[in-house]
């Protein structure tokens, strides 16, 4: 099977890192032949240690893409646009594709998917979602004869490795995220991870998955980490929980819950063992129970043996036999999931309020929460010397999200409340 | 497809019950029709509810076996002889196989293998080890790429069921295993769980799986776990670790190290997580890092649900295509890993001395150790009011099992020592 790859940065330096070690192994056990037809960089300095390995290296991709005798791209280059064309007109000259592009899936995939599904072309993914967790082997295929009620996932290994150390050091968030910066386990603009719009991304494509419907990527409720503060951490601990960013998918009749955010999971839960750069997904099934996948989620080799894989699964589909791609083509906007709106979800709470003075707030506080059909579970209450600045802790029943914004709006617009009102969702 | 199932007890009414659930969406989204051509059982009573439900009924299997229009072999009977003689039939007519019969594979796979090799057919058994884990399809397609270094799995929900509970409420052995075999966890003849058999079964399945070469079910050291003891549980506790039944791989140059015995599992460890009847698969691979998979073991329909994903996949693979079996020629006696006797593999270890007296008896264990190059790693000793009966728990550094066995029979002679020693091994 001849190979173009486009983009040999890290993974794709991997995945040729893999392909030269493993080669004659795939040969000789598989049956199948993983033939690097060319290489495209952004320039010839990129190219230059590929070509004097003996690779064809090109900086224009059409040079692959109007290749004949190659049947799969590897886009491995990142980014939106220049992606989505390459792959478009890879599709349109019956290529198959491997990505681990989640950005542009969750972006593009409703324009993707469907064209490859007419044109019979294989589009995998792997290495999109949970590198080193084989979460779309495990949808696509392991799970096929079951229902999918609900996912939870620790998908972004840098929000995970910053909330693990603020839980296990006492940091503040600043302060983890300046250190995991320096150490690499956090980009230089962090945005991207902190704000959990990588973390969205991916959910986009596992609740696609899961549902069967396209899942757009636009109307997912997102929030990030960066207002999670130390103190709030370790009142969770006291609680008996963590804190993690998931990704959550619930299926509710006709339409899917899809969110995320920063989430309590108890201690006893498998999920709160994902600790540090580990990723994790957590599958409620019908016919099965629940069942957790957790491995490394990034990083150039986990990457890249995802894609390796995919190559030999489509060698082996397109060179052993004729197998047919997975219909994906159910992945088109016409065929959107409706989603609850975040106002209409319903969890359990964590609340925490800054009161200036606790004589008579706290029965306010409960006051408010009661009118909105909000039951207390329980109450912490801490640094009652300091009474200019006295901690209420509050757990809440399962509540609505929507009378929870207006009970909190109530709140903060209390004279004893000396800082805004946090919040935290019990998964 | 036309699908003749052979056996309709738990597993195979499962297989029924969900493929008449899915039948019609399978085929308007993956365009593969699953048919029941006809049910095997062993008698006409058994047969009578599906038959009654339309299906055609058989007590001779050759009836399904000679039956050029059914193209695979669902074989759900359980036992060895006669599925050893049904599967081989099977595919001496060209047929498929999907079992989920780990006996049969782990006594029988070295014959059945390279038969279905030579008749390019495909034998599929994910549901053979760990029910609701893809562990089989993990290892052969998303872990393509990638070395398998070790594998550590806890595979046998009935002993993990025992352990945790014994650790949760400090209860015996023998309490829980009455209780469990009250509550349906433990089988009235619970030996082939108790002492290790299936979790070798599953165990040599998934060496051979990693190693590439045939693990002989006979020739892996087997420990149950009748003798651990609630004391041992409690101090192990004490140490920060939990006791489970792994079935351990380990790859060592060009042997491999196969065991299934308790261990001391840190409570840190992903695996020290997984608790009652929960299975799981850790993996240590190149290019990758640790990974972990855990989920339902057995049970009905997680494991039916493991078959059905085996029979769309199949589907998949003959009906919208052609694609070649994934060759287990190798999986063949003249291909046998060579397997490390137990006396050569190092371990950390666990000690309990019970001393009559412990003037001067801490120095004779002590020596005894040294002398068998074993370093003490820690001291614990309780019950110093009872002089009669003083537990002394040493945990060591990595030693050689020949020469922990030489110490502990040496320690054993010991005019000081009122019962055998017992012994652990870390993970």
């Amino acid at each position: 099977m001849r190979i173009g790859i486009i983009g040999v940065g890290t993974v794709g330096g991997g995945v040729i890192e893999i392909i030269e070690q493993k080669r004659d192994e795939f040969h000789a056990k598989l049956g199948v032949l993983l033939e690097i037809a060319g290489v495209v960089a952004k320039t010839e300095e990129e190219l230059a240690p590929f070509k004097a390995k003996g690779y064809k290296g090109f900086t224009d991709a059409n040079s692959l893409l109007e290749d004949d005798s190659i049947s799969v791209i590897c886009e491995l280059a990142g980014g939106y646009e220049l992606p989505f064309k390459w792959i478009t007109k890879a599709i349109e000259h019956g290529k198959n594709v491997v990505t681990a592009n989640k950005a542009l899936l969750a972006k593009h995939g409703s324009e993707i998917f469907p064209l490859a599904g007419q044109k019979k072309c294989h589009v995998l993914f792997e290495a999109a979602v949970g590198g080193g967790i084989p979460i779309i082997r495990t949808l696509q295929e392991a799970l096929v004869g079951n229902q999918i009620n609900s996912l939870s996932c620790i998908i972004n290994g840098t929000c995970n490795y910053i909330l693990t150390r603020m839980a296990a050091e006492g940091l503040s968030f600043e302060d983890v995220l300046k250190d995991a910066q320096k150490l690499g386990f956090a980009e230089a603009n962090p945005s991207f991870d902190i704000d959990g719009i990588d973390a969205a991304h991916k959910t986009a494509i596992l609740a696609s998955l899961c549902s069967g419907r396209f899942v757009d990527f636009e109307k997912i409720h997102i929030t990030g980490i960066s207002d999670i503060t130390a103190k709030d951490i370790k009142f969770v601990d006291e609680l008996g929980g963590v804190v993690r960013l998931l990704g959550l998918y619930n299926r509710t009749g006709e339409s899917v819950d899809v969110r995320v955010h920063p989430c309590i999971v108890p201690q006893e839960h498998l999920l709160a063992g994902v600790k540090y750069v580990l990723n994790a997904v957590y599958l409620q099934c019908d016919n099965l129970g629940p069942t957790l996948q957790t491995g490394a989620g990034a990083g150039k080799l986990p990457t890249a043996s995802a894609v390796v894989a995919d190559l030999v699964s489509l060698a082996r589909s397109t060179e052993t036999g004729h197998i047919e791609p997975l219909p994906m083509g159910w992945f088109q906007k016409e065929n959107s999931a409706t989603l609850v709106p975040i106002g209409e979800t319903s969890t359990r709470y964590y609340f925490r309020f800054v009161t200036k003075d606790n004589y008579g707030v706290l029965s306010k506080i409960a006051g408010i929460l009661g009118e909105n059909k909000i039951s207390i579970e329980s109450i912490l209450q801490k640094n009652i010397k300091n009474r200019e600045k006295v901690d209420i802790v509050v757990t809440t029943e399962k509540a609505k999200e929507s009378d929870v914004q207006t009970a909190l709006a109530k709140i903060d617009s209390l004279p004893e409340i000396s800082e805004k009102s946090r919040m935290l969702r019990f998964i």
